[in-house]
């Protein structure tokens, strides 16, 4: 029985606290959910937020790193080392069963662009409504948007749950 | 003296005649400036017309192919197969000294990310101000927008400038 | 505490029985050992073989797939979707504390070279005395050579102390 | 008309005399010939002395380089920048019609087992028989053995014939 894997991708360096916030609370939530965790891995931003909070309700968290002197975040339990610097991205997208961008940048925008050309559900937690309208024009039926980290995940359980009923049939 | 690579971006399947139409034109203009044409390869959309106009004015093109299937298109003279999928998206960015994104979509969407992630310098060709105002708001400085395939040109020819001052001092 | 990774490699379709009975049962030491197994993850000769030996023990199994089309191993519980082809081949070895290659083959051979290349220690578990010979010359130092699972995993020990006593000092 | 383009493979820093002598009076050859030199690009060995040689011919050199940060060859052309780090050593040989090793190391053994393994034909040009015992274990029809640029050169046009051969039938 595969694991279930949760992608949260976001800013590194230049993280809002709010992004921070929220990245750590999606962390504890996945978690709780017997879901795994998957980031891009780096002891930097949204990706070490999520896997912090991750680890402090008890979960399994997987770092996808750029490159061999990528520092990892403390709270990556596996880390899978790429060397493939940004191209590393879409492998954070492929290999998660829903993404979800905490805040917007430029290594986000490939990730959130690379998820929907791949069929990938993508929920964007930002109050920013140019990034929803930017990739609404290119994939409607796959974009979600959400204020919270809670609704957030109640919008996984539906993806999840919608997956599973084409699996089923 | 290594060449100077200009790529051009654009949607495959989904381009817009208009789009094929500034994305020949960009061709044939890169190839009368004698710089080498980079697209993604494939026989499709704007990879294919910007390649056919570069081989009608007798340039040199060069496609980086996403997969050991593509079919290239019959205009690239020198066919890097990479069988990277979508992860093929940051070498085009990576190898082009300036990038072109001649309409949009997700996997130009991506490589427009990529690139300004990699502080390339990226022209949008296009009217849609919901892609260029998107971007703005994490790149400004490498950051274009044009409207015909010899506006395009001219912001190349000023970034090639600004490059190369660069390298001289 | 990071996990430590063990990466088990070898043949998919031209696996011997000898190497799936090895694989199996270094996939069980491994899992005994509180190590994760890492693999090229395909429902296929060593790679399923190790998994399914990991999961029988308890242990927590990694594969590394190389296409979004790959058949996953069943006892593969984190499936890493690269979409690389064999260029995940690096990734399989950067991702691994000690590269055990159990049998040979292309895919394989392609694994040692890029491991040592990288520094990694590898171990071949093979009789066969021209992979050895031949990989010998290029790396002394970091190759090994077993005849059973227990020797490859009591090297393995040995590997890690080592790589722990570097990290210490 | 797709260029006809041929791979030449060996050591960057551990190249021999020999080795440098060979790549050079094969990128020769290769430009006499009007087929397109691939190397991995890097002002280093092999790769150096090859497109040294198909320049001072007059031909067209293509290098793929590992990183943003590696230093190109000067006589390379056309630099396709992966940022892949050795998982580019695929990109080579799939972009190559005959892959040529000019001399061994662990890089070069990689492109050897991954040229193989895509059903690449490739050229050893070394005196060294354990390299070529070892993989003629795993590939006996792709695999040749040369001892001058000049015997090279004529097994590749006898490849490159088949190869014609099969795409017009």
């Amino acid at each position: 029985m595969r694991n279930i894997i949760i992608g949260v991708m976001g800013p590194g360096e230049n993280a809002s606290s709010e992004d921070l916030k929220n990245a750590y609370e999606l962390g504890q939530i996945i978690a709780i959910n017997n879901w795994v965790l998957l980031t891009g891995g780096r002891a930097s931003g949204v990706m070490d937020a999520a896997s912090r909070g991750a680890k402090q309700a008890g979960g399994l968290t997987v770092g996808i790193l750029p490159s061999t002197n990528s520092q990892a975040s403390e709270a990556v339990d596996i880390a899978i080392v790429t060397d493939l610097g940004q191209a590393r991205n879409n492998i954070n997208v492929l290999s998660s069963d829903v993404v979800i961008a905490c805040g917007m940048g430029l290594g986000t925008a490939s990730e959130v662009a690379l998820a929907l050309k791949n069929q990938k559900s993508v929920i964007l937690l930002t109050t920013d409504s140019i990034s929803y309208q930017f990739f609404r024009s290119y994939a409607r039926d796959q974009l979600f948007q959400a204020t919270t980290p809670q609704e957030t995940i109640q919008l996984t359980h539906k993806i999840l749950a919608r997956l599973s009923l084409f699996e089923t049939i």
